[in-house]
């Protein structure tokens, strides 16, 4: 039987353990992807340590973020070949008949699954994919640059479409991190006008380096005010990639009237939205998980035109600890993805 | 001088005072209505007790839910003529040069005046109007119908539209008083299909009377999961009429993934947003404050066809204190309209 | 070898063959359907006499509004199980992976096969369906009163759709005849208002009776001027269910300004388009073709709650033939159903 | 009695006649504005000929491109002041309440008044402008460059805006003349792909310098399938400039499968439209006739901000008749803008 290698999570919170494990075969409508390069995302940090409502079955496999070429083609399978370039995203599968797949809107598919998660993923040298819902990318890609926008990439994108921004408008993008450094490219080549907050000045200089038009430091007393006079009258949209409670709140005060908040992350929680502000400005507030096929398409399209880039550092599977450390830690700027 | 009677609010959370007043004259642009009836809306309890951040200038008439008949044309007007059936409403005018003006978001414009609150209202045999403004009614209108159209109407009808429900499908209407009565009809006539909450049978025998396919106590321990199982998923849109927190927690449990929780009303105070829901079932949350002009025209037209009955008690205008006792202790069913 | 009885194009413009067949076994994600009602559409016609640029390879089964019930559940289908009330419509599958099936516009994909054209159809005891694209019925089901629903239905409710007018608004329906007295019905169902148009004052009257708010004889020299004196400036959407050159510039004429005509049925043909109008007027042409899944399912709920019923006559299979002469010299009021 | 310099046509389709005229006085809500540049479209030709049904009253001004600034402010107004920058485009006025008015489509309101047609228009030291229709424009503004988004730069503006696409998708622009250049400027902006067509090699090298990432010569035989091959299948969009009936056909035939056409420029006569290509594709098509005072706003703003510029050649009022005779003639590049 033919082995692989692979970090495995054998208990929550846990460090993962590299193991050899027999290559998985695909299934009807399925495909073995040979994964060359895998992005770590904080998901993968909360599906190791267990932290969600709903929990992974224990062992399991992380990883979302899989990009690598078709090794195997499962019985059925007509859209793709041996050898193809492809990327296995988040949702790995969805039922494909509900009001949610039959309308482009699967990511809310009940039945989903979801890779690294119910099912394993892409911390190992191959992974299954369901040929319906794998992207495909083109010939002769950078593997390493593409991993992040199969989930960071589509994720920003989507929470931007989300908050109905037109081009020439103004998005606020509240935090410059793995996430945030993404979205005001994607925000830029959209046509958008971009002020970046967070609350470190090194992350406001990085987003000024990447396009965005104004850059302000949340900590800053009058930040609100700030946003509210330079885009003459609050934020079109706003996206708030890493919802803390500030943030929100935040958020809220600098949307323009009949402006959306976009929110995207899943911190737990509850958080206080001041109703009569909601009211008067008829402020719309909106999550977004992940992106659609469709949309992971379009974002994979933008980066591959070079108008959008993450910023990589490559690490060995091995050092996936290690890895897992540094990013809970906070000291990773960008993406971290994993050389398989 | 030609006088008037007028009901006066000469300082916060004291009676009103029914005065004699100068009847006051038209300007450019400005028609003079005799008010008929003129509807008594919770709002008017919260300008005569100052309740609100920014409060009206001391003395000022309340009352924004004014119809009647236009008396005097101001210079320049040619829309309007003597006799004409009008309504005056909320929004008293507005600027129409901002973005929200040209955009037919006039209820967002910053410049605008409000009826009964920062100008005179129609608590009074006669009242000034913005003619641009103004609503026009059918010859022959009843008004004592109609006023309650001019804010319960168009609030209702635009929060539904806002939920971006579509017919066929389901919103629930939380808060079956003033408003959600009337909502329940506007969204049958909208072809939705509707279930109405309440904490009070009698008002949720109403709300099956006027047409609710289906009404539920939220009293109940398990009414989240009885909306969800009705409507096979959650409702498209929910219309919170009345938010408080427990409403607004569960509007956001029984919305269907993709859905729209509309919150008209304007408590003070903090709500608290379930961040992991909103996010993973993408429900949008959104304020909507009364109607436009286009809104209202569409609100009176559904009331003047006939789909659309508020339940009235006709008092007199003397009684204005004795009306704000009862509706300040929930003893109202459906408006009271004044007779002036 | 189990055998069925079918209908059956051998030659392009002869009498349809009545002749025993195989049954055909259904393949992974595919359902054998014992067909109980099956709608005759003009599409058939057309069909049968290979009119249309792309013809149907020879021999073939023709029908597309077939319902029935699962007699075989293939292989990896678990969303239905054998006994399940089900409908087969145009859309027979489609490719479920390009920019169209993506985004819930299954009805533009590019591979699609259609029922009783591509494929073998509903003239018969049995046809194959993919479970993917079947519509699911309710138990119990009126099988002959919704067969029509599966084509005539869906397509007048998305063409209505496709207007984009909202309940309120007026919409004229030009042509009451098989697709047009069942889009009257929708029309309503969806809080518009409604003007027949016919040449035909029998086919007013039945418009009238199914809740059209007024009928026009658009053979009447000032037709259109009825139309937008009724509608206070034309209507808000325009669905031409038999596209003439007369009706198609008539159906411009009458659109309101920023109004919709939407098209459905395929005429041969060009038809002459007055730009000066439609640039002045803002006006959207657009073409309709059947409906998607999800569209199927909405215009199929509005039916079983009672909303919307076609006008049926039911007949043998046997008599297809006779069936198609009297369709071909339109004396055909309604829709004719075959009891297979 | 103060004087100006004003082109007037005292009779249709013979020269204008530069003459002195008293300088009109800006009524209540109006303003005076001195013209500094006034650019030269082919409406004012159309104007100047009487080609269209409504002709303008002789004699007139034509001109509706005028850019200057402001030197008396009528009664009322309080958005300006003397010697704000404003420009006076083609919508001079609309009545502020009908059903377009009220929506933010004011271009669509039957009591609109049109510069240089309907009321004097800019080819005079001075015009009068609605306070409530001018636009505003920077401080230091060049008011040579800006002329032509008066009615060039926010006709196809608001033509892309109507196709629908949206960032990363294709638009095809059919016409690199005066309107179609600007157009390739908008269309980057707004984060779109644009392949630019014309007959003519100069102008689609025009185009690419603009940044049209593709120009293709439709007078090859196969450039609607190059066209389709180049967008993957047709263009999102398509902006048709300058309709004639090849370009029209050629702009359905390109469009993708859901894709919107969008016709700006009046042309006279009917052009054929497809039924079966429309109906099969579920295509689009849309007049639109210059833009709200919103639209022009924002095509102001991409303007000042640099990102469209018109290529304008500069002459003197008194040489409009030369002028006309060379755009009459197709020998114009760009846009003419006069010096008043």
């Amino acid at each position: 039987m033919a082995m692989m290698r692979a970090a495995v999570v054998r208990a929550f919170d846990q460090p993962l353990v590299i193991e050899e494990r027999a290559i998985p075969q695909p299934g009807p409508g399925e495909l073995l992807v040979r994964v060359i390069a895998s992005g770590v995302c904080h998901t993968d940090l909360h599906a190791a340590r267990g932290d969600w409502p709903v929990k992974p079955s224990l062992p399991f496999v992380p990883g979302h973020e899989a990009a690598g070429w078709v090794a195997v083609v499962g019985q059925g399978v007509k859209a793709f070949k041996e050898g193809d370039a492809v990327g296995v995203a988040w949702l790995h599968d969805a039922c494909s008949h509900c009001e949610y797949c039959e309308t482009g809107w699967e990511t809310l598919c009940e039945q989903q699954h979801n890779t690294g998660y119910s099912v394993d993923g892409g911390y190992a040298e191959y992974v299954i994919a369901a040929a319906d819902y794998v992207a495909r990318l083109p010939p002769g890609s950078d593997f390493f640059a593409l991993a992040p926008i199969l989930c960071a990439g589509v994720t920003t994108y989507k929470g931007l479409k989300e908050t109905e921004a037109r081009p020439g408008e103004w998005v606020a993008i509240s935090g410059i991190g793995g996430l945030g450094h993404v979205a005001v490219q994607y925000a830029k080549a959209m046509g958008l006008h971009v002020v970046a907050l967070d609350t470190t000045d090194d992350k406001l200089a990085l987003a000024k380096s990447l396009g965005a038009d104004a850059a302000i430091n949340v900590g800053t007393p009058d930040a609100v005010e700030q946003v509210v006079r330079l885009t003459g009258g609050g934020a079109h949209g706003v996206l708030v990639t890493a919802p803390s409670q500030p943030a929100f709140r935040q958020s809220i005060a600098m949307a323009r009237r009949k402006g959306t908040v976009s929110l995207v992350g899943l911190p737990p929680g509850d958080f206080p939205t001041p109703i009569f502000d909601v009211v008067l400005k008829r402020v719309t507030v909106r999550g977004s998980i992940v992106g659609t096929r469709r949309d992971l398409d379009e974002a994979i399209a933008f980066a591959v035109e070079g108008k959008v880039r993450s910023s990589v550092t490559v690490d060995k599977l091995d050092n996936i600890n290690a890895v897992f450390e540094r990013l809970s830690a906070g000291h990773v700027e960008g993406r971290i993805v994993l050389s398989v």
